[in-house]
């Protein structure tokens, strides 16, 4: 059997007259693009932008709505009602999915962004609101998340295609949540080291935890970060190491 | 042959906490719903409810785009790029269509509002820019705007329908512009006359100036204003005096 | 010795278009009034007239700042890091400053608004900021929060003067905590009964709670709600039994 | 006589994550900063952080108000009423003073940003509002504007201290206008010709128009940009230039 996996970055991250990330060059690295919708970061020329550039490099797109909070890049947790959250994310699809039309593409996931990220990951309320507007929206799109959270649980329930998203630049714990920034060791900078874990992740469907213990993780898409050029040297490597091992690097949707 | 008119009104003009609008009383009077879109007005919440609203009252539902000026209702006129108006034009069209979409209707027309509107009149790059973000979302979305105008010309360049907008409530000019508010007799305040005058427009194909001359206009559409009590008492007495005459009331696309 | 106490009120909530409050009526009532500044509720244009209200009415004035949450009147619970919410609180002080200079007038206390408010009467971190901006600001400034609150400490903490607020209208829990609004009995909409409460408070420092047993807490200034006519009643309704009774209803500062 | 001149450079122009300037850079270079307020761009962490900067390089600090637009960095001109235009100046000055404050220093100078500062160049009613809302907050400020312009007329109407403003890096008009970007030679980018023209503008008094006639010009103050390296450069070869003339760089409130 061949090993396939979609490689998933944030894009479309600048605002106004603001740039950020390295977009143009971590395209090529990448298979599915996750594109801010106009809440955490994103304005609408930047959304047809960066919703182009996916188009010239072949890159599947998806929506990476965040919390309404620009000063905050969408990374403080704030306590959205349920329905809040469901018409907040229902918003931001049907906005990109706009550019995404006129550009004759089809939008193929959503992945939420920071804080509504890890709120979604252990409230089943709030997952289940951002489940039910994407499924609103369109029955077949493909739903990212952590795999074995709140969010897998409600895609499950919902009938939504969901996608497990793997880290291979941080280090878990043994209950497979991520080990917080702050602790030693929890971010991996060394590529060929993430390289290897991509790889391992993939093929073995699990990765050693910090305190040592194997976590059990199935790995559809890995997040490659494009902030800076170390990001998109580490992306690149990553993809290498992948395709040297002969795992298929494709989209989420061309899997399906 | 039978003569039939549209009669549209701006709705879902509220925002967060704010109330705007009789929507509730209004909803009973038009066939077509112009939706604020998140920029000049309307938050996801009130877009989502607003939609709901207008499917029960078996309303179709259009797009209302505006300048992105909260505090000033998009009534300020704004020097946008035509690049910068066509990507928030197609943004707010997308927000909308998402709330559309998920109530199981279609998007209908596509109205601009305030400074946009009065801008697009008179500005051809503008109006080619709006025209072109409504056909690049839906290409038979329909283009709601004051007959004669750059906006009824963009629309012809890029083949898309046209539906003429008329005021009821309004004085024009000689020129088929409107009077000036600050002009005395240019809003007509009594439900009577602005029957009257929206069933010889209708009819008649004309209204007179205020000053004293013949104007020729078609009018696809009416408009209906429904901020206010006195404003719903109007509307209703519109639609009595149009049904009483013979003149079929309904939506832009039911006569396509 | 003769009893006193300040009414305080929320006013200057509308925003762009959009009106809140019957601000005109309840000035009357009042002696201080907490001004929003432009975060959760507020545009300039309001600011400067409600301040200027404020002036004719010879009502004392506080800043009333809130989370950056329009949308969700600043109600919304927000993960602020301490140095964020010390400078948006700081940001609007300033802001509503330059209003009541150009009145002619001085600031005279500073009250958090909505979820803020709630966050820091628990969250000594959050407090701490709140009135540590403050202080920065103009160290004889008052800060009016829930007595026994983290807010009080920390104002204890900074040297910083705090005024106990106290609600005629909501019943108490035996802990001094306002009961959720969702309980039966936490609203007390009878102004008799309201106005009633009100006199006990300031007479005897104490309220009996939800569950019978006493709660002790002091009564510098008392909230009034203005939002609808019957709050305005209310509000009337208290300030008169207040004066009956031979307490006298003044300003904070004018007691100082 | 001994020759002094101010040299002024835009700053705290970062909004929440996303980066602007060279502001660390630029800082040793200049004696006064215009500081963005949080409408065009800043945000209350960053004010505070550029206030304090400015303070440790013993730069003098002024507002640097702009128009309600985020998106579009205060660039695209709108159609703000003299009241909303007042009213915007006094809640941005306001806003900055705080941090000012609590730094331990008086705010010197208010300079318009953008599209607002070319709007009150020739606007007599934007500009007299903008001066209105400037005196009103402090009558000793010293107003930054256009030599000849409705700025310098209305600061003269109010009795405000007005700054003539000259750009050594910009080629002027016969009518004292600058050269639109878009012509050639409209901007000059070799350090050594700008720095040249910095002190002929400050010795002689006038500058040679792209046209080739003399343009009389004061010049209280030189703007001088810092967002990025080669601008930076460029700003430490003009203050080089200067000092080396013999002209006194100092800030504008020290020559008072």
């Amino acid at each position: 059997m061949t090993l396939r996996v979609d490689l998933n970055c944030d894009l479309g991250e600048s605002f106004g007259p603001w740039r950020m990330g390295a977009d143009e060059e971590v395209m090529s690295c990448i298979t599915s693009a996750n594109i801010a919708c106009g809440a955490h970061a994103g304005d609408p020329g930047t959304m047809r932008r960066t919703v182009e550039l996916a188009r010239r490099h072949g890159v599947a797109v998806g929506a990476h709505p965040g919390l309404p909070d620009l000063a905050g890049f969408g990374r403080r947790a704030m306590a959205l009602s349920p329905e809040d959250a469901h018409d907040l994310v229902l918003f931001q699809l049907g906005a990109l999915d706009g550019f995404v039309r006129a550009a004759g593409l089809v939008l193929q996931h959503v992945k939420p962004h920071g804080a509504l990220y890890n709120q979604a990951a252990s409230d089943d309320a709030l997952a289940g609101a951002l489940v039910e507007a994407t499924h609103a929206f369109r029955s077949d799109l493909i739903f990212v998340g952590l795999p074995g959270s709140a969010m897998e649980r409600a895609a499950a329930h919902a009938g939504l295609r969901f996608a497990a998203e793997v880290f291979a630049d941080r280090a878990y714990r043994a209950d497979g949540t991520l080990a917080p920034r702050a602790i030693a060791g929890a971010v991996i900078s060394d590529p060929g080291e993430a390289a290897a874990r991509a790889v391992a992740m993939v093929r073995e469907g699990r990765v050693r935890a910090v305190t040592g213990e194997w976590v059990t993780l199935r790995a559809d898409t890995i997040c490659i970060h494009g902030d800076n050029p170390a990001a998109v040297v580490m992306a690149a490597a990553v993809r290498r190491a992948l395709e040297s091992a002969g795992i298929v690097v494709a989209a989420l949707a061309s899997g399906s």
